[in-house]
């Protein structure tokens, strides 16, 4: 399981697409969210977007990992489909906050590697937010505001990326996914090839 | 610092030479060992060939980080350029064995990125070990026999790496560095980063 966290507006929706797009065998955990759907979103593929009543039966019945409320807004991370992709081998990449962060380490721990994406300024992180025009000013403010608190438990994650170049910002993603998967407490796998280089080596020897 | 061992023929030595070749700010350790000079081998740049009784003096005066005995040659590492590198912020590559790995890991645990090379296959590791030419029969028999206890140590490593294509083997091991390096335990100096940043969002939302 790959967390990836960020203020809205550092960048990671494109991070996270690209490397879902370009790696195999990793896919996105698609989020349950009480917020309503923007015009550019795909019910189903970017979240599932439920009621209010629908997110509370599900987190009274223990389906789902995780849950958070960001300005006012439900989220959360169905169980089934990650522990499904799991055991079939496939990674799973999360798009959540710190707060899902917290609660995903706990639920996994040992199992998680988590990156936190950093903007170069506020500036820019500014700029951004106005640029892709999906907001309106009074929503860029509570977006900047929320970053003030995300930004805060930066230090909670296993690697920072500061996405001051985009291509550059991909490049290290994809370094943390490859090296956590050569990590020998993924690879017990790897018991059976070394007994059997082992039995193989001592029959040359002989 | 970033430790690579291997049985001897699972390549290695390609393997890191090529790192330091590509990669800005790290630094090979150059061992001292008391073993003959090779005839492709350079003083100073692969080892630095010392006596038996200068490798002694070394260790008793504390200026080994690790020491080992292999094959009953010493090899070492010299504590100094190591430190120097360190201090100028850059990071150093070791290429040593299991039982300097662990001194290594004990001398500075937390500061440690461990790498394990195994080869595909034990046949493939000989013929690796015949092709290059460059021992005899009888030593190609000491370097497998060597590789059998080696390979034993794999999972006291962080990170395995199975070289059986050397590009795929090679991107793996950057992207271990590359992943190394954005350990937020290793970037404390993002700590003024992100004070920063919280202050100038804030200042943005006055």
């Amino acid at each position: 399981m790959l967390v990836v966290s960020s203020p809205s507006g550092a960048g990671k929706t494109t991070l996270t697409r690209r490397l879902i797009a370009s790696e195999p065998d990793i896919e996105m955990s698609v989020s349950v969210t009480t917020r309503p759907r923007r015009p550019n979103e795909r019910n189903r593929k970017d979240y599932h977007f439920i009621s209010v009543e629908a997110f509370e039966r599900m987190r009274a019945a223990g389906e789902l990992l995780e849950s958070a409320d960001v300005f006012g807004n439900l989220y959360g991370t169905p169980r089934l489909p990650v522990l499904a992709a799991l055991e079939a081998g496939r990674d799973v990449l999360f798009d959540i906050d710190w707060q899902g962060t917290r609660q995903i380490r706990k639920a996994a721990p040992g199992d998680v590697a988590s990156v936190f994406i950093l903007p170069p300024t506020a500036g820019e992180l500014m700029s951004r937010l106005v640029r892709r025009g999906q907001d309106t000013i009074e929503v860029i403010r509570r977006r900047l505001s929320g970053a003030v608190g995300e930004v805060e438990h930066w230090d909670e994650y296993d690697y920072v990326i500061i996405n001051d170049d985009l291509d550059a910002a991909f490049e290290q993603l994809r370094a943390v996914l490859v090296a956590e998967r050569l990590r020998v407490a993924r690879r017990r796998d790897l018991d059976a090839h070394v007994a059997g280089l082992r039995e193989d080596l001592l029959d040359r020897l002989d």
